[in-house]
């Protein structure tokens, strides 16, 4: 077992695509540019994808307390 | 990669127009004049905006932890 | 660019009228006396401004973790 | 301007009455007695004020990160 | 005025009936054996009030973030 | 009166039974194996339970800002 | 009785499936893989489970202030 951490994860996923899901229920998507120790990220080409819509932001500053979760990776339902 | 951080992205910014999500689920927009280590934002030229109507304030001192995200240039949907 | 910070506009506004949106939706209005490092203000010839009606107030302390924004000026719809 | 603080008035309060408007949109009247830095504050021959009722209690601590705001004076509306 | 604080009001209460109204918009009545600098706090011989029912549990550990305030005494309506 | 503090009675609950009633309105009930000082808790021989459903765990690890309460004994209607 | 602590716990899961409820009612399932003080997770293998779905991710940081309980184990209704 390494002593890897939640912030080592992270880091390796900065240059990818990363899913946020919100604790409001949406989610943002994006390529993972910067995070710091707050988990603030900034991600870049990123989406705000809701059960209706999608909006697109060049680059967005997302405040880490709102943040349920992260995912450095691709999902399937 | 560099070492930028989110608050890097956000001292980018200052002068420029940016559009912030609030939890309340409304929008403010506006010029970036000053920020701090809470994410507390100064914006000039601001406009609350909601799904019914623009409000136009002077200036707006916004409290960081009501800010879900900041995005420091123009959306399309 | 100057290094100005939020607490820096909020200072200037000593002694101004202010408006500050709380985040159970309502307003105080009234003229900014004091404040400290956790946002916590003093109005004078404060108004609780609801959708309903118009409280006056005397002398206001609002505690700053209720705070939305502060707007340092005048509004207009 | 002097250099005085929201805690300067909660000061010059003591001994008088106050209204304390809490986040669950009640409030408690009483005789400010004494209050911490993190705003928990000591009420006498308080009494909390409801829309439908006034329940009276000898002395009240309440937790400073309940309160909205703190009125030290009378309000009419 | 003396410099007595919140903390003192309820070290004072040691050994007393207190009344906890917690956030939930519930209390719990018991006799006051012990509390710490977060509020957190033990009642014996404590019971749930609601508004339907009263629960009885020997001893009850409270932390201290869900009050709302501590009443060291009786209440009439 | 003694110094003893909240925790302590947490500490002399060891290898009891316990009560814990968190803020979604549920209750995990168990055997307390260690606490640290956030209040976060191991039990053993966990149950949660719901008005509808008991569902059992192994161990569980309850993060101590859910908790509402702790209950070291039995409770009776 | 050791002077084991919750983080003990979680520590002697990493490598094992747990189970994780969040705060908005829903659970996460997978491969502990790494935590932080902040009782952040990396899962691996997860799969977010809901009353209605199940949802594939290969890798989760699980952000820790969203945690209800974390249950190092299988759960039976």
């Amino acid at each position: 077992m390494t002593n890897q951490r939640p912030f080592d994860t992270l880091n390796e996923s900065i240059g990818n695509g990363v899913i946020i899901r919100l604790k409001d229920g949406q989610e943002v998507h994006g390529t993972l540019k910067a995070f710091d120790v707050h988990m603030n990220i900034v991600l870049e080409n990123a989406e705000e994808v809701t059960n209706e819509s999608t909006k697109k932001f060049g680059t967005l500053i997302v405040r880490g307390d709102n943040i349920i979760f992260v995912s450095p990776g691709n999902s399937s339902e």
